[in-house]
């Protein structure tokens, strides 16, 4: 009877490791040079008594969204939302034909409202601020839920990537905590990324506006301020990670210039680190752009990832699919 | 053979069951108002099918840190950090002894360096800043490593209070998630949180400074500026709440008239939740003070507890044990 037992539990344990050994945790990625890089990596930092084990608490990774997760052609999705509610308000604010940068909105010049960092802005200001976290929120979500991406018709929320997900998951089931860490907005950010990425508001970090806490009618709430409180791009991404965070990710993923430092603060770590720069050069499947763009430009970046040897992960050549599933 | 194994099952089953219930979570605590409060709070919000059941990713919890989790006395452990540190600094500054705030601690004037908000200011920018994150830390876990309290002789890190730490224990065991709130400094409670509360980096909100990224001699490293950037205190702590988080707690913990938004804001959600003041009400075994205290002065936040009915622990009633064994 005993030794029936053991015999029965070798055979269900070798059959459990042959299926997980079996089953690919990246299965949209192709069996090139980052999908390999990604998987040594992992298996180096979660073996135990290996020399570049990390303890699980120690194993954070960070991710830029804006074209790292999901896309960001033809313009940052965060700023077509505020287009969008511009367009949405407009019947109640006759006077915005006549005013910058509303009038570049309404009257569809595209080109004038992006030319002009200031018109941006106070595009941003206008839709995220002067209101409640709640109100904020109820508007993001709707717009999430509904809005379509011109080009492919899709909601915005199935515009990420299948292989970033399938790295997500991978992570997350080695024992690394995942993060955002993205100049986008943080509340806007975390008004999908816990159901889209499996990422908790308490781990994403990004820019954010002033808030002032008031009592209205006995009950409190929290107004957001048209002043910029923190800018999580370039340098701010390290200084994002250290006062959000705290500890240093051993693992990094970004596109673009505005992810630089924190690659760059990510391999300075002293244990065992790991960072790749997803290069956009997919025109069929999805876009191709990278030192000229001015949305998500990867050009110092680039240089640096060539000086440095990091990898370089080309969406034509190392990925089997490009959108969700 | 079957009825033997489920009878087999179902009394180990309930032995297990037994035993966790004869089992006290919060060994600690007098059986008086507050712990059966809790305990009744956390059962609601945990049994599946109850009206007031949340989420486990919904399950926030923020503790003050000062007067809530450790002592306060006889002022904010964090002073006394840059007190010593000055102290330890002072032979390679000798134009200290004729400089304002430095010659107070040095000549021993408490009294006028802590009557003096600029003072007190520059004495925490000399200690916290103009150096990395690395060296702040090296100082900073050096002290905690070995100083000791003036009048219990015992480490700071063990001036933490036994029933609380039951209570963070105890709510993580039931799928919350435990914050530090405090208006206390991020980079110095990260320095300890982890070890002596088991709450990692990440989980820590405080008040921060400014920071630079640079590149020296080809390695990335932060560093702090004597510029505050946030302060995480009485309106700020919802605010700090909602930036670093993300989501409103549904449990609060506080001691003191800067933890009274964030209990406001706790109260104000539309669900279940539950929130406390701890008063230090025992002068035998820790201090007593309330109202007119410089140190952790709870006046309006008691005259709001008593207008809403919040719990107000006793400390000498309440619990049965004050410091960590």
């Amino acid at each position: 009877m005993k030794a029936k037992f053991i015999r029965l539990t070798l055979v269900v344990a070798f059959g459990v490791a042959s299926i997980v050994r079996a089953q690919d945790p990246l299965p949209s990625w192709n069996d090139t040079a980052p999908k390999k890089a990604i998987i040594e990596f992992v298996e180096r930092v979660t073996k135990e008594g290996s020399p570049d084990f990390v303890k699980p608490e120690e194993r954070i990774a960070t991710f830029d969204n804006d074209g790292t997760l999901w896309a960001e052609q033809p313009i940052y999705f965060q700023f077509q939302f505020g287009i969008d509610r511009v367009k949405a308000l407009a019947a109640q604010h006759p006077e915005w034909k006549k005013q910058k940068p509303f009038r570049y909105v309404l009257g569809g010049d595209m080109k004038a409202l992006l030319a002009d960092g200031k018109s941006m802005m106070a595009l941003m200001a206008m839709s995220h601020t002067g209101m409640t976290t709640d109100e904020f929120d109820e508007h993001a979500k709707e717009w999430l839920r509904t809005a379509k991406h011109p080009k492919t018709g899709r909601l915005y929320t199935q515009m990420v990537y299948q292989p970033m997900l399938e790295l997500l998951a991978y992570l997350r089931a080695n024992g690394f905590k995942t993060f955002i860490v993205s100049g986008g907005g943080v509340e806007f950010m975390r008004c999908f990324a816990e159901q889209t990425y499996g990422i908790p508001p308490q781990q994403v970090v990004g820019s954010s506006s002033k808030m002032r806490y008031e009592i209205r009618d006995g009950k409190p709430l929290l107004l957001r301020l048209p002043e910029v409180q923190f800018i999580d791009d370039k340098q701010g991404k390290p200084i994002g990670i250290e006062t959000f965070i705290g500890r240093r990710p051993i693992a990094a993923f970004g596109n673009s210039d505005g992810d630089q430092q924190m690659l760059e603060w990510t391999m300075g770590g002293s244990g065992a680190h790991f960072v790749f720069i997803v290069h956009h050069d997919d025109a069929e499947r999805e876009w191709s752009y990278d030192r000229k763009s001015d949305v998500g430009r990867l050009d110092k970046a680039w240089d640096e990832a060539m000086a440095k040897g990091w990898t370089v992960v080309s969406m034509k050549n190392d990925w089997k699919t490009i959108f969700m599933k």
